[in-house]
């Protein structure tokens, strides 16, 4: 059954995926040839540095340190390198020289996915890019065809497996956040530079990509609101757990409607999630991504956020279908056309929230601080007080509201940490997925 | 950004599912036109009778009875109707007039499957049936696109929301088996005739479509072995809680490794569950599908199982993929090449079992029953014997045990049938997801 074509495939990056790739490439060869129609020939694997060390042993005649030429006569290129540049410009290089691309690289579509993009359209090239998002989780796809006849109103979901990690050990081992951190470094779940993931800034670039998928217009890095973990203590956990809540970093993307506007938010932070909901059950490095549909309702993908291996499976099916794309004649059928929605301000997002506040254990403060939320139009859903108050006569007291705009919530934040009742504002914490 | 082109799309059957998709192409002409990159011009639907009382409300003029004549310069044919004939010689004509076709059809392509798509291979065509396994879920896409540089090992999940609605009922409402399918009938979920979900049909054909997408080769309806629920009672859901189960009609397809030699099994039958698995939390009519892949491990894809809007939102993602390709000059890109592997028997899969016995309550009992066992080759993990016999001195012994091959286990059973401390073999259920 197999056609005798043969295609030239380009790989760029040897690193944890790269690797895996090409090894995959290379002992698969017969199978991924049956799938694809057409041998898949890797004619070289463009590297910083030949003489690096590397997990997986590869041949060495294969490795290259001149992207440029590998570049040129290759059908297939799979960049895998990582960062804005050199990656960009090679990107750009390959769709000019009539390649289909498969990339991971979810900083660079999250900045420059547009001029990607319309570059691919132009030249009738495919870019695709199953593993920037969730690794082997198909998502990009899904979103990309299956619900092209469907209307997105929310994807809400756990997008980084590093940040997951540490928040589930916290949860679950009553860690220290700095613990849970050294733990995740040593098991490979976090960079030498963690920032990255703590800040949530891998979750917002994911983001970016889910939103832009998911409501057909161009989000970048710039537009998501940003807020990382690090600022989540064993106390607020263990708080959460009392109340019946896990913390979990969420990426939110959601359609907004107001006053007939539309616009769309795009949102990561760390966020309750009620031990109930599936979401709750998210361990470890896992992924999960919700989507709600106008006319499917509510799906779920679930599965390995991270992993070298994993995420060469996401970059292989590209590859096989890019192949098949080839053989077949026909041009890249690249991204729907995108409109531009606004980007709303968090101010203008509705969700629950849980205020901590830290108060003086005296008589008639709660009633004062009921009296300051409800002014600002906040509805108050649940109030607790700490039973104990410490040495120096404060108590903790816990509000949990009904959903409200977060302007309103932030302008009564103000006003409480402002009154004299207050000592300090211990903790804002959204609850999501309810 | 809207090319000005225009695509007829004929549409067979305005049933539940049919209707929606009718309403959808015609309300959300614009938006559908923006993601497919063409105009999708709703030609006419063809239905048995123009005349007949249907949910929503379809233009009439719309209507025919006459599908050869609707069929003819169709671009794209949407077959909803069901059944074989005359489905199966709309869709091949479909594909002869050169129409892309996308089809709900899942009893038609598991038992015609190899010859539809022989006919869309050599005619350049594409068959799309995303809404025939698993509704709105997305799974064919992901197996036939995203996993095709993976090798998948096994899928196993809740493919039939009807049945998942009923043992869901008995076991968190403790209703009888009549009292569940009364209900479930009531709210639709089962047809006038529940024959094809209760015994297991309809998710047998939903098996057959997946081992064949996930092996790459042909798995017809008669290859899958097949049992339903209709022995499933009250006392066995009752039992398996006890035990800390719930049982679960499951569509189960795995590669068997067996002296070297590669098969396949594809079976469905109700097993017990752990509660703690993610499958004994799908409830009601949702459907929820395990994915394991050598490259990508576990996946989960999970969502409603059924209804005309959430089938619709798969029907449309395929045809909006559809005009893409169409719009783009690509041919169809077909189902990859499939193999023929050997379908194994029952008698060759692994799993474990918990085998209910009546037996005389008397001293030693156990003992015999742990020998007849034990000499079949079948190792016990758990027995349990209820504390009290009934007023005939006839005791309950639960026997768990660890993974055995089914030939064995089936020849134990025999073995204890026939002795004389075994009154009545109650129950023989297989345990999976561990």
């Amino acid at each position: 059954m197999i056609d005798h074509r043969r295609l030239r495939v380009a790989l760029l990056g040897a690193g944890s995926v790269g690797a895996q790739v090409a090894n995959l490439l290379l002992t698969q060869a017969s199978e991924l040839a049956e799938r694809a129609g057409a041998d898949l020939e890797l004619a070289g694997i463009a590297v910083r540095d030949v003489d690096a060390p590397r997990d997986i042993d590869l041949p060495r005649d294969l490795l290259t340190t001149d992207a440029e030429s590998l570049i040129v006569g290759a059908d297939i290129v799979i960049e895998l390198m990582g960062g804005i540049e050199p990656a960009r410009t090679h990107i750009l290089a390959a769709l000019n020289s009539g390649a289909d691309v498969v990339t991971g690289n979810k900083a660079l579509l999250a900045t420059h996915g547009a001029e990607i993009f319309d570059a691919a359209d132009q030249l009738g090239a495919s870019v695709s890019y199953e593993a920037a998002v969730a690794a082997a989780i198909p998502i990009i796809r899904p979103l990309k065809d299956s619900l092209a006849g469907d209307r997105i109103r929310r994807i809400f979901g756990i997008v980084n497996g590093s940040t997951n990690f540490i928040l589930d050990k916290m949860d679950r081992e009553g860690l220290s956040a700095a613990e849970a951190q050294r733990i995740a470094t040593e098991l490979g779940y976090l960079e030498a530079d963690p920032t990255l993931d703590l800040e949530g800034y891998d979750a917002a670039q994911k983001a970016a990509i889910l939103a832009s998928l998911a409501f057909h217009t161009h989000v970048s890095l710039d537009d998501v609101h940003r807020e990382g973990i690090e600022n989540i203590t064993a106390d607020m956990i263990d708080g959460a757990r009392r109340a019946g809540f896990t913390i979990k970093l969420l990426a939110v993307c959601e359609r907004l409607d107001e006053d007939g506007a539309e616009a769309i938010s795009v949102r990561v932070y760390p966020a309750l999630i009620s031990r109930d909901h599936p979401l709750a059950s998210v361990h470890g490095g896992n992924n999960a991504v919700f989507v709600e549909a106008q006319a499917a309702g509510d799906l779920m993908f679930y599965g390995a956020g991270a992993g070298g291996l994993q995420t060469a499976s996401a970059v292989l099916g590209d590859v096989v279908s890019a192949a098949r794309r080839h053989i077949a004649g026909g041009v890249g059928v690249g991204e729907s056309p995108r409109q531009s929605l606004p980007t709303a301000s968090i101010g203008r997002i509705h969700t629950r929230y849980q205020v901590t506040l830290e108060v003086a254990d005296e008589p008639g403060v709660l009633a004062r601080i009921a009296g300051i939320v409800s002014e600002g139009g906040v509805s108050v859903a649940t109030v607790e007080q700490s039973p104990s108050s410490d040495a120096q006569g404060r108590a903790h007291i816990v509000i949990g509201t009904h959903r409200a705009r977060e302007q309103a919530l932030s302008d009564t934040v103000a006003r409480l940490a402002a009154s004299d009742v207050v000592e300090r504002v211990v903790s804002v914490l959204r609850v999501e997925g309810e």
